[in-house]
């Protein structure tokens, strides 16, 4: 939004657009961006440009601007093990028929072992160490991963031993179980050994790890614990690689001075915990360098109930955007 | 109701009942029944009789009459972990702050090793083996685990190593996982961190096991696993120890015999893995003895979609209670 109307005020000051813009509206990036990457190959000839902007990520977190260097991939999957044919009683069955829901727990409890680290064979292949510039960069930035944790009403940073609190959100894999259910779970009791279980899990992946090698170490773990009575099946949910921008690119330091100049501060190079298929898309589909900037605050609550976004980093981040194809045109 | 069936059939022909008898109509066994126990211990005078007649169990697998000699206990437990404020994005939040889904699963997932034992310290306190007459009527059954499972879809009995089928059912204790939920689990997918998940789990209990230290043992364990930016909260979903009749009194030898006129078969001495409480309410609170006779079937789909009654154990059944009112008389 910031960028289109940037757009908008400049044709209204200039009457005319300060470069030759293609706009390209994304409504999927939710639900993993199906039809975006056919329609970047169909049309490649008429899209490709010098460079793509992307105005869905944030600031730094103290309100600082900032420019997103690399992005997570993501790999999700659901998971159902199913057992008997119908819902059980415990009674009569408990201790002699399979119980899908610890089926499913026995799968997932070992994969992360106590230090953090994910114990799917394969699944470090790709993951690469912070270059010494953004090292460098990340350090200044000074974030406390405890008071970050503070907002949300926790303290611990969790993640793998020995990493800082940013390497753990922007440049570590994570495995994470986002949803689960099984059985009867609402008021009150029911005494069954339920029928089925499902999981739905998802990984975050850098460098260059690939999803569906890591998709496929996870299906081989979880098989390995499904008993000869019950049958897992495997629904995916998404699959991206992780993103890296090449900030030698000359784009990078001139909207850095751009942003500068409407902040006051100077841009921080970031990286982002979540993922941006797009991006990606571009980079290999249409040989773009992409650029990624954007004025969401820590506190949007985003993916939460009662979202919302800054009025000040939508009027500022208009003009950001002004600036930025000012310096760049 | 074969029992009350009985009674008026019973009245219909005679003018008179057969013997001093009083009706208990019970229609909370399956939430725990929290009144029945205060009602008897406050009306214990006029309840107390030379035994109490319990009409909630079943016959044996393949029709046979069956008095059912000892029930399972049960304790059950609802498990709550909470970690942050509310539900994160797993891009910002993941590999960094505590997820209550993967706090829960790890502390479900160790509580059975491989070979089927529950490792709580003191769970096995008060388990007894099978007398040796129980084990050798057990026995002349010829149960066959693969071929019970086989009717709701299964094969593998998945109890403890060395156990037979029916002493896994009848008389051997379980952990059972009944209900879990955290996060999303849904159609499509969100990449949350969730602020909380739980579970429902219960434990069948058999010799002298007390739940009560047994609930203890299970919130100890799960505390272990809860890291210090999460919370734990327990919530007790019921609790009965179990119940073991006194087969060499005379009743059971009568009614035995009764069974055996209606069904033309012996009736079978038969444990029952669910747990019916006021069977030892009456036991403890009143003093006395306590037979179940019941003619449901093991196709009955107990606490499942589609649950029925079969017509011949009905009608069989009042004319069963009957003939053993008549020998008890």
């Amino acid at each position: 939004m910031t960028l289109v109307e940037a757009c908008r005020a400049w044709k209204s000051v200039h009457g005319t657009l300060p470069a030759g813009l293609t706009l390209i509206f994304e409504g999927e990036e939710e639900s993993g961006s199906p039809n975006l990457a056919p329609f970047l190959r169909d049309n490649a000839d008429e899209l490709r440009a010098s460079l793509a902007l992307i105005c869905d990520t944030g600031m730094y977190a103290d309100g600082r601007p900032a420019i997103t260097t690399q992005l997570r991939g993501l790999m999700g999957e659901e998971i159902v093990v199913r057992a008997a044919s119908r819902d059980l009683h415990s009674g009569n069955f408990g201790g002699l028929a399979a119980n899908p829901i610890q089926v499913l727990v026995n799968a997932l409890a070992g994969i992360k072992d106590d230090t953090g680290r994910v114990i799917l064979p394969g699944f470090y292949d790709g993951v690469e160490e912070l270059s010494n510039q953004l090292r460098a960069e990340w350090e200044d930035l000074g974030f406390d991963a405890s008071e970050f944790l503070s907002r949300v009403g926790l303290k611990d940073p969790i993640g793998e031993r020995g990493r800082s609190g940013l390497e753990m959100v922007w440049n570590r894999p994570t495995f994470e179980i986002n949803g689960i259910a099984g059985g009867y779970a609402g008021d009150g009791f029911k005494t069954v050994l339920p029928a089925e279980a499902r999981a739905k899990v998802s990984c975050r992946l850098v460098g260059t790890q690939d999803p569906q090698a890591i998709r496929a170490a996870l299906q081989a773990h979880v098989r390995a614990h499904v008993p000869a009575d019950c049958t897992v099946e495997f629904h995916p949910h998404g699959s991206s690689p992780a993103c890296h921008m090449d900030v030698s690119d000359p784009a990078f330091t001139a909207a850095r001075a751009a942003l500068c100049e409407e902040w006051g501060r100077e841009a921080a190079f970031i990286g982002m915990g979540g993922s941006i298929p797009v991006a990606g898309d571009f980079q290999r589909l249409l040989g773009m360098d992409v650029m990624l900037i954007g004025f969401g605050r820590d506190d949007d609550r985003i993916h939460s109930p009662n979202e919302k976004y800054n009025v000040e980093s939508f009027a500022k981040g208009v003009r950001s955007w002004a600036r930025i194809l000012a310096a760049l045109r």
